[in-house]
């Protein structure tokens, strides 16, 4: 029997009738004859609720007791569905993180999975139960409950997928697919029908929310095909896959096929700059180091050519970790004998993403071209194989956006996509 | 070290400021050199709140994934409590039912302690640690997630208490303790300062919320002294203790000191009566096993003496329980060949409640005749070596109530406590 893992997140399961919604789901699907593994976000706003209610009674909220708290919201989602199940008579069970075997390390917040045993899911499949998992949670080899950071239900899912060999992992989620670019910023964005793991990588690496950055590394390292659809229209959605399954990659990319999947735009950094670091070796590490150390992320890092023996470097950090990232940095920079710290909250970053931009020279340029004819500033610029981002102020996110989306002809014309993926 | 368990109820635990002051008493006992372990309900209606969205998601509700569920809450209130004492110094770590080794019987939502092995809540006492543990839960035999019935939390106590051979278990609850009637209903009901374990269960077998029937029973079982009393003054409460350690017990028992402890009103409770029921060996048995299987706690049992070969039995049950209950005895009743089946949901049963009543005739014919004096018609009664029980109208609960306080030496004089015992 074929077995599919559905993963529905927390706007999909935010009431009573949105449950009862995905557990007719569940239920169709389990009728088609297919085994179904679920894994459920905590409904709507009740992580966010619980992280407050937390904050009401604690200032020092130990990881390991947010994990205790946190878990609980995924648990009610799939104690819930489980029962809109039984409704529908649909025999089904609800298990934790812990129960169903999901091992991480003791990183409290941010846990990284070990091993995925599921034999617990395994048994209750043998004797025809649908299976509810709570996501984003797991065990620690230390026995205690760990979760592993915001959106790991996506995560879950992938993971039990892969651990189980289920034919496909369905991400239902509150937007129809991945688009070409924010529909909100960029009325003409188009949804895709497909699009590589690598283009995915870079559009979550480059703020696109749809789907957890390290759930699509742990899709591509696995080779576990996402379907990325919606919970509320429940029409076909965005295949993320293979780049051999997508007809866009290597000689077999059509001549009519854009050289970019979308334009990613992220306005939840804010930028840092050491001015005047004294150009030595080792600056880098001590000013980094400790940013890794208190688990803030380092996004786009650069550092101009020294002149008169010093440097200035700029980054950006997600700007909830502001004040603790110059905190830090103001220390380092005394330490190291820089000039002075200024920060920007008010900046964008703008990304344009292509597998075909591998075999297409001059992208960077066009993208540089289109943002000064558009009277939009470049003030940072990085770039990987498939990617390359600029920091604009924010106030040009919109323009820079729109201009981008023309100008590589995202705006109009049939979609690339293929058709699905035979079910193996 | 000597160690105390303190549980605390849910409105102690209702709201962030509430938790705070909790973590506050928890932290200056801890200062004061004890041990502590805290076991924790639910915040405020949060488990009537979870009940209530089950009932919007499902009709089934399996009882399995009902526990799934409701341990949530008590698991949010141990985390929320372990992060404020965090912020006041104190180390300390929130576990599971699960995670301290109470183990339950597979019965889900009315599960039995089978076993209390404790052993992680010892290695974080002997590193210094306060335990914060989530009540109400356990893990089965079957290693599901069980619960063991409202106001378990109690039991939680009770039984970690024992296991661990804590020195004291202290119940903070929403009243100063154990009182001679229902402030409520009666003004002059006083606090009384000791009560035996005896007269304890009686009083919760008789109706009073207090402390739950099971945790009173498990705590006399096993010697385990509680002491009852406000998280919202903090002043000493009740002690419930053996009836050795109880000075009006046996010899000992001052002239002085009133015969009955308390009067216990209760309006939780329906009537059924099976009308002209075929009077031969086992239609009891044929009645009420069915509702025992269905879980359905019967208290009151009334059967009249046969007239022409046929008798009415009255029984009464949890109005909660009272739809299913009847819908049992109408099926059992037709197979019995009785006449009919009435209910009545407008009862209440007064119970008054003394050790002293073994030594002490006529207690009996005094409350029949206040009953009486007051107009107060019986319905159903049931004795116990130190408890007697009538079923009234539910209209004439108040004037029962306060007519027996009376009637009983209650209203005034002096509390006949004793001092706080020892600890060992």
């Amino acid at each position: 029997m074929p077995l599919i893992v559905q993963k529905y997140g927390g706007t999909s399961v935010a009431d009573p009738d949105r449950m009862r919604a995905v557990a007719e789901n569940v239920a169709i699907t389990r009728r088609h004859g297919t085994d179904v593994v679920v894994v459920v976000s905590a409904m709507g706003k009740a992580t966010d609720n619980l992280i407050a209610l937390a904050g009401q009674v604690s200032a020092a909220r130990p990881g390991r007791e947010m994990d205790m708290l946190l878990t609980t919201g995924e648990r009610v989602s799939a104690a819930l569905l489980t029962m809109a199940l039984a409704d529908l008579g649909v025999d089904a069970v609800s298990f934790t993180g812990s129960q169903v075997g999901i091992i991480t390390d003791t990183v409290h917040g941010k846990a990284k999975i070990i091993e995925v045993r599921g034999d617990r899911v395994r048994e209750a499949l043998a004797v025809g139960k649908v299976c509810v998992v709570a996501g984003f949670q797991g065990v620690s080899t230390a026995k205690e409950i760990t979760t592993m950071g915001r959106g790991a239900s996506d995560l879950t899912a992938s993971a039990l997928a892969k651990a189980l060999g289920a034919d496909a992992c369905e991400i239902y989620t509150d937007v129809t697919g991945v688009f070409t670019a924010d529909p909100r910023l960029v009325p003409q964005a188009r949804k895709l029908t497909r699009v590589s793991f690598d283009e995915m990588l870079e559009m979550a690496g480059a703020g696109s929310k749809v789907l957890a950055l390290r759930s699509v590394e742990f899709a591509r390292n696995h080779g576990v095909a996402l379907h990325v659809r919606s919970a509320f229209t429940w029409e076909p959605g965005t295949w993320v896959t293979d780049e051999q399954d997508d007809r866009r990659g290597g000689k077999e990319r059509a001549v009519e096929d854009p050289i970019i999947s979308g334009v990613v735009t992220d306005t939840s950094e804010s930028k840092v700059t050491v001015v005047g670091v004294p150009d030595r070796p080792g600056v880098s590490a001590t000013l980094f180091e400790p940013l890794a150390a208190a688990n803030i992320n380092v996004d786009m890092i650069v550092q101009n050519t020294s002149t008169h023996g010093t440097t200035d470097i700029s980054f950006t950090v997600p700007s909830a970790d502001m004040t603790v990232a110059e905190d830090i940095v103001r220390r380092v920079a005394d330490e190291v004998g820089a000039a002075g710290v200024t920060h920007d909250a008010d900046i964008a970053k703008v990304s344009v993403v292509g597998a075909g931009m591998k075999s297409s020279p001059g992208i960077a340029a066009t993208m540089f071209r289109t943002l000064a004819d558009h009277g939009v500033n470049i003030e940072m610029i990085s770039t990987s194989t498939i990617r390359i981002s600029v920091v604009i102020a924010a106030a040009d996110v919109e323009r820079a956006a729109r201009s981008l989306h023309t100008a590589f002809g995202l705006d109009s014309g049939a979609d690339y996509g293929a058709p699905l993926p035979e079910r193996r």
